[in-house]
């Protein structure tokens, strides 16, 4: 099987995604190659069996589709191809295009099937990933009140603003501070949104850590519910998968998933209904790189852990 | 002026709140005479004019009604006496005993004329003067739509968990790390409802940086409400009071307040009613010994900034 | 083969390299077990072919010797058996006894033949591991200037303080600050002067990571010797050890060896003679639990990365 | 009394000390304006009695001599005028030009006299502050041994980095990393050997704190030379200078000096004659700002300690 990575160039802030992609691939058996994009063309990508995008939103939504028609499957770790709806992905992501056929969200656990048929994964955003992985399986049973709010408090290292040097990202400027940022305006409240079918809050904080992500939901239940009856929920929706672990009561911390591909998934039940949720990854690995790599062994019928322990 | 600071023990985790106390106390013209618990009697204490309380809530509670009946004016830095239902104290403070009279609650900005006139002052949690500054406002102009719920998502620096050695506080398990604690049961929960008269939702988490704290806030106000008009609230409730900032809709970060004892509060509002506050203090001054010197000044009609800019 | 690994406590600052020891060396296809101290006793361990002490120096002190006794091979972490001198001992371990038969000093780039046939492996300190495998080659090949001074300034993160709780390790003492320890007066300063056979100045700091050791080193080598020349000395005393990797002129940083086995080793020269060499590990792998494992595998005759890539 | 603070831009890595000076300064009683370099001209600046420049090192060398020219006083900040010798100037500072007459090397404790008569003062650089307070006593004592090495192994935070965006200093690069630079080719080690007016090995290091310098020297003093000799030494060069702290055998760490303007010199000496030296500042202050009002306190005269305790 060969595979391609391509990614933004040299000093891009995705090389180090592409490093990692390339790193596991290859323990997966892949015979892998990295191209920064202005390296290769369209026509010896053709040749691939799977291309890993690890572009700006833009190139990527450019290149996918040519792959696709071409017959290349194509794992795109960028948001261009996340979000359904074309109004949705109008404004959030306005530099892209059409979606090609045989799309599939790649959030590894709620969608191997059609992961494991498709022609283009688009590979989850690192705080979807961690709040969906909670959240979901708890909306699919029934056990959110209707109407009543769902508040996603998000707390990310340093790594999930990318390698790029600003001003923001300086070391001064994120040591011994904490800050909220994109308030009802980042991409991946839509994207959460979009996997819970209404509306959620979203607000993201970044803190002094290089990788991990802490997701803290707030979410009704219906007076009386039990801690045990979310824990039959999540272990009936993850029974078997490897990288989702259920902490119960003993919340998670981000020591727990650092340098894996786990999320793992805490919560707290009060007798009146309200429910806390944590919910853990590594930003890096499950909410990037090793995500799209369990999807790589799905797509092509390996066991999913392959390169990834 | 003669001041007295008693704290627990020479490598107690109070030390630190009472060299700081002592400081900002004699650079506002008081005497100062600094004492571990076991040094001193209450006979000597009684000469003093006011005595600062850094000790454990039980010792607080044991020492203060005694110095109130001798009349000296006491500001206690300890949980003991914060909460004025029985029921509550009996139930978060259970070492504690009965209120004195004369306590005021020594949230200054919003009970200034109760801690003027008052013969013991509680000086409030850390997480609840970050909430309530930014909360109360809200709540006291009826902007807080009844019966929706109020999210309080709090972050930490590590002073805030004490200066007592721990496996919890060790270097190793913080740095890197981030953990949520307390879900549903720590203390300045229930002082947090108690400022607001209602059910608070509060989740406090420990941050790997050393001092401050964030607290992220979720309400909601009727729908249409603008940022402008929580502005004016604001505005009108903090005229005249230094340490409290107004940031708006440019939101405050923890190096904004580090090492000062303001309080920094920004908010933003969306169409249908969604509001997000973002309030942030140096947990070890605006929310322990700053906020005490601050109340000492009103007690004493001393300029409230006395000491502390 | 059955490897048993020893440790103090549950609570212990020793669990967490055994830990590390029993997963490596369990890939290393030994049926490993794992004890504290309290729940094993000599007879059971007897029947072990290899153990793992990872005490304190004085327990580790008085076991040893009974397992060598009893034909079992040890791999000692602690300090007890590293320095051959009984003078040197008597002053750095006085509660410690005599050196059994059989031992090797576990330094496996520079004594993998002594390794192999031990009884008794005294795994190296983490500065003396960092520091000799930059020094000892230059010594060996002459290139050191004879009555200069040889000066080792060394930083290493907090995990090599210990996990045990202490005002010391305090997240709020480390976080921001550094700090130099031990000048004069630090253990691994006398394994080092074993090391090279001449008087080292070894001071070692604290600094706010968690992982890592940085050892800069100063040294006299003859005018008008190449960073080349001494290229040519290490390729020579390294070919074909993995785990030591030779960076020349550009230094290596922690970042690049950590949660690795990796030795990284860099060196400048000026002409005038003057050399400055910069040798980087992971304290917990290469300068503990790792190099344990490695000697582990020297000393079955196993590809010495086993457990370890 | 009017000064102006020149400063590069508005998002230059200078308007950080820009501020720090101004506030000093007004606390100082002066009148201050601050202007990026691009605001103002030469004829307006000809007005004022002080004017501090905080600019690169080819700007200062510009402006610098036609205000000493136009009678004005000036403090600069840059490396221009730090180095009298023409040829080391030309090696370090190749874009600077000749010295302006009337200059002093601005290391206020050792140059009192200079200061105070000076038109120019060449405000040192943070390294040599830290270096130079330690070794320069001993050196004019008569205590160092001739002929033998003087090594400076100095730790920086990154904030000495400058505040400009780079690779260099994302925070990823940073956080739970260490490294050395500028091996025999640090501006600064000139600027120690000038001031010890011999040669001296300096090695600077990168470390993930924001602000301070701690500084290791590594000196021979004649065998017998006690730790009382030392500290008589000290006392007598800093008899009454409130910056500088003697920790003597207890050595100072970079936290007792952070956000100050202090020097915390430690030193420890064992019977042959080897000395360890530890010099703390904080980078911001002592190593750049904080000492730039210094200078101006003793140019006008004023007690050296205004706007800086």
């Amino acid at each position: 099987m060969r595979a391609v990575v391509i990614f933004e160039s040299m000093t891009g802030n995705t090389e180090r995604a592409a490093g990692l992609i390339a790193t596991a691939a290859r323990d997966a058996g892949a015979e892998v190659a990295l191209f920064s994009i202005d390296q290769i063309g369209l026509k010896e990508l053709a040749e691939a069996d799977v291309v890993f995008l690890a572009l700006p939103d833009s190139a990527a939504a450019e290149i996918a589709p040519a792959l696709v028609d071409a017959g290349v499957r194509v794992i795109d770790l960028s948001g261009a191809f996340r979000l359904r709806d074309a109004a949705a992905r109008a404004r959030w992501y306005p530099d892209t295009h059409r979606l090609p056929p045989g799309v599939a969200y790649g959030l590894t656990e709620r969608e191997r099937g059609a992961v494991a048929r498709a022609q283009l994964v688009a590979n989850p955003g690192c705080y979807p990933t961690a709040t969906l992985l909670a959240l979901a399986p708890l909306a699919e049973a029934g056990l959110l009140v209707a109407g009543t709010d769902i508040i996603v408090d998000a707390k990310s290292g340093v790594s999930g603003a990318g390698k790029t040097p600003s001003e923001r990202t300086h070391f001064s400027e994120i040591h011994g501070s904490l800050a909220a940022y994109g308030v009802f305006s980042h991409r991946h409240g839509a994207e959460i949104e979009q996997g819970m079918g209404r509306e959620v809050t979203f607000t993201p904080h970044l803190v002094p850590i290089d990788r991990g992500i802490l997701s803290t939901i707030y979410v009704r239940v219906a007076p009386g519910t039990t801690e045990a009856a979310l824990a039959d929920v999540y272990e009936r929706a993850y029974r078997g998968a490897t990288f989702v672990r259920l902490a119960g009561p003993s919340l998670p911390e981000i020591k727990h998933v650092a340098r894996t591909n786990f999320c793992d998934i805490g919560w707290r039940v009060d007798p009146s209904g309200r429910a806390v949720l944590v919910s853990v990854i590594d930003n890096l690995l499950k909410g990037a790189s090793g995500q799209a790599v369990q999807n790589l062994n799905v797509m092509l019928g390996l066991d999913e852990r392959t390169g990834l322990l």
